[in-house]
């Protein structure tokens, strides 16, 4: 019989599939490399993505400094989130998925 | 008042990304880049994955041409799952994501 001895997975990886493998955070990650926006235009450019759960989103990729998010004192007041250096690295990264998409899933 | 103009999200992409964003899968993936490997194989690579997940996740790679399972008529039955060219791939843009989180997390 044979055997297969294969390594642990990197705890690495692991935590990085965890985060960006978690519904729509991938998607936010990739609308962000476009440039800043605020949070209705996110809402706006994923329309199966409700309030709530964009907001939970945000923060999760704050919190990982992924993300910025930059409050301005105007009134009304005006927020936007912008890609961090770690977070436009993501973004790259990214970017080899979405090649994959184009050339297989027709 | 600044206006941003985003575009709507390539569906190809969410496809993809709701697919590899599943929980697990993008490991298994990866896993299976190093070749072959038996269901038992998966299982102890992964070991916060219970079996019945890995064979809910096993079954989608499956159907969206990913992994091939290939059983061999052998007392005990072997099966064995490996990566198609579709999955390869898919391996090679995940290795991107790799370097990502050895370079950014700590």
């Amino acid at each position: 019989m044979q055997h297969y001895e294969k390594q642990k997975v990197c705890p690495k990886f692991e935590k990085a599939f965890m985060l960006i493998g978690k519904r729509w955070t991938g998607l936010i990650v990739r609308i962000l490399m476009e440039g800043k926006a605020r949070f209705t235009d996110l809402e706006s450019a994923i329309p199966n993505l409700s309030g709530r759960m964009l907001a939970e989103r945000l923060r999760e990729l704050e919190q990982e400094n992924i993300i910025r998010r930059t409050v301005y004192g105007e009134v009304p007041v005006r927020i936007e989130y912008e890609l961090t250096d770690k977070g436009s690295d993501l973004a790259e990264a990214l970017n080899g998925v979405q090649i994959w998409a184009e050339k297989w899933n027709n």
